[in-house]
């Protein structure tokens, strides 16, 4: 289930564009909005393997918390900058997903992340293992390779 | 209870200060930030009078919405600037308020709102009348004067 | 050039999607976020006409700011909705245009704006008149129903 | 000039209000939120060590961009929670500053950064040597101890 990051795992990217709204008095897009931008990726992601996440939280009472967010921050991306943002399962426990994530423009990382997903009751925010349809349909897309 | 804009009510006034977040690539405050300056200092206003809204939602499951948000936008806030945000009440009727609001940097308006806030059932999202005790804190406080 | 807003105008169209960050602990979409999405669309619908901000400043040193923005609420949004936020002009003068916007679900209007934007030097952020390319444009998209 | 950040390095703090715009529909402060609070305390950091930002730009043609950001989230936080998030210096190098911060409420620490900061020209983005004074600002205020 673990892959490296370099492997040749099948990458999912979702197109991000940059708007007034992402940038800030210094002309770029300001630090946190990667943040966002990484968010809404992983939410399509998961939306595509079939799990979007307000049926998860109807139906299982589960939820998605961020435990860890690392960025590295390469190059500035700009208003009306047209990004790509890349998400690749990095690691799967059974409470955890690790994620590494990418914006680039064309083929230049601006942005790279690792952020580690935990599963959580909805309600108590108590640890729940994490359903194994969606591992399952994890390790089938990995392995389409 | 109804009270002209002009009138001399007591203003409540809330500072803010300007950080990158609140700016865009224009150099200037993002239009859609003084909204969210509006609500910081209406929930201070509403906590003075001693109605946080977490305890509105546990204790009597009501909620306010926004109904109607008018904005002028007069003068540009830009980074640093130490703005403060003001709350007068304007109307109140049984399921909403309206409020005159402004953003100045020491006199000088910045922008000024007019918003109309409804009570609702926090689940179902219907109007509710406004709780008699929130009525008569806000009569007592605008007969102050 | 002045439009009637219940005239048979192209309605130009744009689709936001409803991610966490644009939700707030009520469960619904937070109120500042619909100016958000109606400035996307706005500035998507600039795009498409062939005037792009950054080059319109870049090249003539203009810039959008809003002038005024009025919001009327009138159904919410949340998580993962698909929503169609439109732009129609309103009226355009020397130095401002106004636009007529609403965010829709389907056939339901969650949020109806109406826009005045107003034409500055990006250094002086002093009224400028609209560059007659640009009211050109506008008046041949609008004339084609 | 490296401080470890167990030592008793003098913390600066500053208080944070969470409103309606900080939470999302999990009824939780959305992750990328805590990179704001962070850096609205890295600048009331650098104003009161004599520093403000806009001077920086204005004087010296130099702003500060994050190159690094790495949080980990421990509790949550929610509506109306008061946190303090402080600010220590982790270390100090020609062109860039690594610092610890927190978000705490009360005693707990809700989440925990280390954030690197670059030093940079406003036109070109080029790495800048860190002005002297600034070094030697930072020097006196965690040998105050």
């Amino acid at each position: 289930m673990r892959r490296s990051m370099t492997s040749a795992a099948p990458l999912f990217s979702h197109p991000v564009r940059i708007y007034w709204e992402d940038t800030d008095a210094g002309g770029l897009v300001y630090y946190a909005n990667y943040l966002k931008f990484f968010e809404r990726a992983r939410t399509e992601w998961l939306r595509e393997l079939g799990f979007g996440q307000q049926r998860l939280r109807d139906e299982q009472g589960l939820m998605w918390v961020v435990a860890d967010a690392n960025v590295r921050y390469l190059q500035p991306a700009r208003l009306d900058d047209e990004l790509d943002v890349t998400v690749a399962l990095s690691a799967a426990a059974r409470a955890t997903l690790t994620l590494a994530q990418s914006a680039l423009r064309g083929p230049t990382i601006l942005a790279d992340g690792r952020i580690t997903l935990a599963c959580v009751a909805a309600g108590s925010l108590r640890p729940r293992r994490i359903p194994q349809a969606i591992l399952d349909a994890l390790a089938s897309s990995t392995s389409q390779t």
